[in-house]
């Protein structure tokens, strides 16, 4: 079954394209930050790696799927030092595009949250579980990385819509392969769902930042 | 045997109903670290969560309980999710409930010590891997909580017992099962010493609060 | 297969000794960081066993090598709670040999770094794979400690080479373990090329930090 399932997922050149590319922007996003803090070149290419490969390594780890692919996988390991090398040179170019690495970190964000709940759906998980496990892809990684540089995580830090567009992704993403489990839509319309849902949570993030758009926090009352 | 230790457990209706309570509200309390810092309800849930249900997470993947509880159990789940709202709104009560939250909180790590050690020991481990799985059970969902927030973790902030009467709770957890392995009490016998062994990790927490009892720390000597 | 391993490990008492002082050294530079702090005796503990056999833990938990080690193994265990306690007095001793526990620490991080890289290795992992694994055991205890300490983990933190010497230490280990496999080299050479291994990483560190030697950062250019 195992088989199985990493012959679906390699076949899927489509996502596994796209995925290589948001691995690539994750990683030099968290670069970027590893730069910021003056790190030698080994730190930088570390917060890379964690940055981005570390949400999927909680995944596999969680869902038992071991190795993981963050330490497995040689073309996202090499994708994801690759980044981190290229990072400590261009760092003045990221940091000025602000705009395009942020649409870019909400595509990661997207594509992790399906990619993720759909490893944890064909590993045979609930819908629920799979849920989490597509949000621990998405933000693991940002996680860890914060964790790493002893700042409070973005995830809890960013007043901005982050995990939220995340959890409504890993949300369709169930209802976009239970619809073709149950024969209503064939695997090219998953496909077509699931890229509207990457879409969706990328728009969703953006927008969110753009017209400062928040989730409510607690029912502000006084305390004693 | 998975499925006996299955069965065995959700008979137990006992032990059950007193676990919601206690990820209950060792959710509120987690919530409420989390309306303090002022975050959004999407953090807020989170932390509840975290909190409540981390310290299983730690224990199933160590233990290759896969997938953990706490991602796959949708009544555990839903606590905390009703937790995490409830807290939201009631806050201010929550804050001035001291001493009725530290029973609870108290409750919760003798609780979540026993059920864990005993968990860890139905899956075959030997009596000090049980008591290192029952302490994760206990303590991580504070220090996972407590990271998420950048704080020092409460396990090693608070100098009044709390690691300590977990310790005791999972050891004397170990010995009711054996005692009741070899017959030499009964399984209502293991049931009212588990009771017992709950109580005493309550007492010790809430006595040592109460009266300012700390652990001893290093032999005081001068640093040259 | 497991038990073979297990067999082919615990023959190996050369290392097995020398891994047993890492992990006592290595718990004894844990202990001091929590001494330093004032905190209890419980905690004490706890951070010299986190420091000591965490980098193991994850290793084992990532590795699927369940349960793992550093909760299992009751010298391993007993050796850190020895440390522990013995740090909680004669840390004023243990903060005076600056260069001793240096070389010590070095020590344990080549230990770690072969030690972990065979595990790997032996549980039929690509040479990828264990190197990082092995990294995670040289590295994962320290990093575990900081974060408990809230501090900035030393292995981003440390500007002298810390977790460069391990990276080679790992790297050179899949070579020698290689060479044997081919039989290039002799179950004997195999081990006296793992001893050299061990002395070239703690030379490395120790001469990183008594002649300052830095890895470079970033490209240093302006930030607009």
């Amino acid at each position: 079954m195992t088989m199985t399932v990493t012959v679906t997922l390699e076949s899927n050149g489509f996502f596994l394209g796209i995925e290589y590319v948001a691995v690539f922007c994750c990683g030099l996003l968290g670069g970027l930050a590893a730069v910021r803090k003056h790190y030698d070149l080994f730190a930088i290419v570390l917060t890379t790696w964690l940055t981005a490969l570390g949400g999927g390594l909680v995944r596999d780890v969680v869902l038992g799927a071991l190795p993981p692919v963050g330490i497995s996988d040689k073309g996202m390991v090499l994708t994801t030092l690759a980044a981190g090398l290229i990072v400590a040179v261009i760092h003045p170019e990221v940091d000025r595009l602000k705009w395009p690495m942020l649409v870019l970190d909400a595509l990661a964000l997207g594509l992790f949250a399906v990619n993720g709940t759909q490893k944890a759906l064909m590993y045979g998980t609930s819908g629920m579980t799979a849920v989490f496990l597509g949000m621990f892809t998405a933000l693991a990684g940002g996680l860890i990385r914060d964790t790493l540089l002893n700042e409070v995580p973005m995830v809890v830090r960013d007043r901005h819509w982050y995990a939220f567009p995340s959890l409504v992704g890993c949300l369709l993403t169930v209802l976009s392969y239970r619809l073709e489990m149950h024969a209503i839509i064939t695997y090219g319309g998953e496909i077509a769902f699931d890229v509207a849902i990457v879409v969706l949570v990328v728009l969703m993030r953006v927008l969110s930042v753009k017209f400062d758009i928040k989730l409510p926090g607690a029912v502000p009352r006084e305390h004693p």
